[in-house]
């Protein structure tokens, strides 16, 4: 079915009526190199099939209907207040939106909504919802169905971009027939609130993006060695000592419920991440002994290396951390790191070295794995699942058979087809590091990096969650992050929502430029990538 | 004397009383892996000796003070007003701005500014003004003296760099004595706003951001082939055909008079492009017949080339075109372009060719060398100067004596030797092309490119009049383009205004992370570049 997509794609940049066409001869709109559709869906549903015949939509009268209103919840009350603006432009004096403009008396003026299995205001996005759904335009009836709220949430993003202004104005939509679901049940961005610090509001509009462009987990990168914005209420002195500043450059609980809730809302997971053993200097400054202390000779050299994995007060120190963290993020999962542990330290320390020779062991992969094999009890003993770095498998710790394995290093097809043999399920990471910038239009090899390349069986291939994008701290903070994550991030989240069919970069650019356009429309700083051109509605004026 | 400097900057790093320290112990702020410094200049002034003695500013109490009030202008009542708050902040609220914290009786109340050539409101900046000025303050008694108006405007810049916020809240400055002059008479900055259209709210935020590096030059880089910003009161056609939208996506009349109005009280020279024979392509939509017809055989083939230069109505046409542009903009230069002139179309066109036969003409860069020729003809006779692009040089055409030729390609140290060798003044921008990026601290290397290292004589180094650094618009507009230049564009600034002495980035990072950290508190979009930290108050929320 999804083959068909292409083609009609550009059958309809040719054969809307009232849409902008881009050339290069002496119309009005002129000159970009790359052309823009007008109302086609990003990421590109499973079936997607749209013709030429559209209807006005009235802005003035248009509301979402419940089919059957007892299976409304508040997630869905609020996603129709939210839809709304999105839909139709938040200011009146929106350039485009003229309001002279008079929709005919036969416009669409209402989207029914069928939800299936009733939403409670409780409900809380899992790796296993179902997010599937299917939408019917057909003249001024519209029709969104799905079977969980999670899916009513994709679609109402997918009504949103396929409704477009045309030159009159006026709001319209083409007949279309969409049955759409992920290819992959987990689309994930991380962030990295350690190198710099990221304020609240922004992380918000970042969700608003992710929602929009249908990711559906923020992995909270929240601490690292830089600083440690987490405000524990069981150890206040983790972020009194190791934040950056520790009162303003940190995430307090009421603002981490805020940001919980708000994801919740948009059908986003929030998966923290409390990287160990390595990765953890900022720990240290509040929690004294809990790192290894490192030698020269035979004296502590006042530097300081991994968790030290040998006394008993550092598992009690995690478990009673771990147990705060588990109760306060609702989802199933946390991110236990567990990556780039750095062996030099270890080797300096005696306690270390003679706790090895008790033990037998004779690499510090071992000790390694001792130190995670423990945290992974504790954490599991909470009745939590865990998402790790692949190190942890690498090495050999025995694992939850629910354990996410995020494989990141080059090389990931090889790692991909170990960790599937083994059972585990598994995301991929590496081709999707956002941080590293190059010149020109990056997004395409984003675009083109295909999860299931591996060899592999069938079985394997289903062990595939799905993965992540990442943008890591390093050159990034409030200033830079949305302009330098949108859209290049689109690439990923088209790749890991829609078929594996749909990856041609060439066919893809004009529905990218428009997407690009409608998320700065929608005032999010989502820079240009495909090339010189302009979006009807600039960001910052215009 | 600049060579102190280096050694200076160490010292008040550890010396500053009140100020905040960074190092990776138990402290408060604690953490970046580059310090800041507190209250130091960029870019760093000729001379720049400055002492741990720091007085109170009593935010409250503080004026500027006219030594001499008839010798005063609207251009300096006006920064009087913009200062004021880059110093104290614009809101009350700001983070460090505690408003419980009272000044002691022995703050500086005001700066006195002597300004020995009395300026008028209707002054412009020139390549040769004179931006030096002594900045002195000793104990609460503060001095800014200059004999031009630009020096002032220099120097409340420094003034407004080198008092800064203690922990106390208080603002303090250290007794300090500055002697500052600019190495380089033009220090530019070009921005495209053909590619992608820039509005004019984020042109002037631009310029703001020039004027506190000390950049005096906005290179405006109107129109180029992919769309035609430019409104023309001769030729409306050009914008109304060539813009990607006539009315969103256009600089009228009043729009660029309000720029060149901004630029020039803050010091800025506008100094417009509008580049030709070649990157003309959106000329051709609303000024028929000016650009060459490519042929394909002995047909024309729809295609267009560069300006055709044969016919005597396209010199018509440029000399109503440039009179308009030489009433419009009052700087003395206008950049007449004349870069990467492609042959093939003309070398298709019949009338080309026979016009070269006529004229004995055996290669097109003759041809070339015609157009340029007569073009420079034209707007010479307008009284301008003018500044172009080296391959004019190149292909030999004769220009006026105070032509200024910018030098933008690959091997631009033995262009350099040439040009000067020829006689003319010449501005550098080959290292300095900002457009293309890459991850890391790619400031370095920018700052480390010296104009002066090609061989030369004295004579020769002393045509050197600057340089510009460039963003070019193919991936950029309003969404990234502030964060995208700064404070990439600082290393340039310093470069070019401060000794050739002050060249170790080492030494440089901590000042421009303060530097850094001093715009986004004043409210820029300036992205970090020196690695993980944070500023004490930080963009969007903090």
């Amino acid at each position: 079915m999804s083959s068909f997509v292409g083609i009609i794609l550009l059958l309809i940049a040719v054969e809307i009526p009232g849409s902008f066409q881009h050339d290069r001869g002496h119309s009005k709109f002129r000159g970009p190199q790359v052309s823009q559709t007008a109302g086609t869906p990003w990421p590109m549903p499973l079936s997607y099939h749209t013709q030429a015949t559209f209807t006005y939509v009235d802005a003035g009268e248009f509301k979402f209907t419940d089919v059957d209103e007892s299976s409304s919840c508040s997630i869905l009350e609020e996603a129709y207040n939210r839809y709304f603006p999105l839909i139709f432009g938040r200011r009146p004096e929106t350039l485009f939106f003229k309001s002279s403009f008079k929709a005919p008396t036969d416009a669409m003026t209402e989207l029914m909504v069928k939800l299936e299995k009733p939403c409670k205001d409780t409900d809380y996005p899992m790796l296993e919802s179902d997010e599937s759904y299917t939408l019917d335009v057909n003249g001024n009836q519209a029709m969104l169905s799905a079977s969980e709220i999670w899916g009513v949430l994709r679609g109402l993003e997918t009504f949103s971009q396929i409704v477009y202004q045309s030159n009159d104005g006026g709001f319209v939509v083409n007949n279309t027939q969409i049955v759409d679901k992920p290819r992959f049940n987990h689309r994930g961005m991380l962030l990295d609130t350690s190198r710099h610090f990221i304020s609240v509001p922004i992380l918000m509009t970042n969700l608003d993006a992710l929602a929009q462009n249908k990711f559906n987990v923020f992995h909270w990168h929240i601490v690292d060695d830089q600083s440690f914005p987490f405000e524990s209420s069981t150890f206040p002195n983790l972020s009194e000592q190791g934040a950056y500043d520790p009162e303003t450059h940190v995430y307090t609980q009421t603002d981490i419920k805020n940001i919980i809730e708000y994801a919740r809302m948009r059908g986003i997971r929030v998966v923290p991440e409390f990287d160990s053993p390595g990765h953890t200097s900022s720990w240290g400054y509040g929690q004294p002994d809990l790192l290894t202390k490192c030698y020269t000779g035979s004296q502590p050299n006042g530097q300081f290396g991994p968790v030290n994995p040998v006394p008993n007060s550092t598992y009690v120190f995690l478990k009673s951390f771990f147990t705060e963290i588990a109760q306060l993020f609702p989802d199933h999962y946390m991110h236990l790191g567990g990556d780039e542990v750095s062996f030099a330290c270890w080797q300096s320390n005696p306690e270390i070295t003679s706790f090895m020779k008790k033990m037998g062991y004779t690499s510090y992969s071992q000790i390694e794995e001792y130190y995670m094999q423990n945290l992974l009890n504790i954490v599991g003993g909470l009745g939590k699942g865990y998402q790790i770095w692949q190190e942890v498998i690498d090495n050999g710790a025995k694992v939850r058979a629910d354990t996410v394995v995020e494989v990141w290093k080059a090389g990931w097809e090889a790692e991909m087809e170990k960790v599937t043999k083994l059972g585990y399920k598994t995301l991929l990471s590496t081709c999707w590091y956002l941080n590293y910038i190059s010149y020109g239009s990056d997004w395409m090899a984003y675009y083109g990096c295909e999860p299931f390349n591996f060899n592999g069986t069938d079985a394997q291939k289903q062990l595939i969650q799905g993965g992540e994008t990442c943008m890591w701290g390093e050159y990034v903070d409030g200033t830079n992050v949305i302009s330098r994550l949108w859209p290049r991030a689109s690439a990923v989240g088209e790749r890991l929502w829609s078929a594996k069919e749909i990856n041609s970069a060439f066919l893809a650019q004009s529905r990218l430029t428009e997407h690009r356009c409608r998320m700065v429309r929608r005032g999010f700083q989502a820079e240009p990538i495909t090339g010189p051109g302009f979006c009807r509605e600039e960001f910052g004026g215009v």
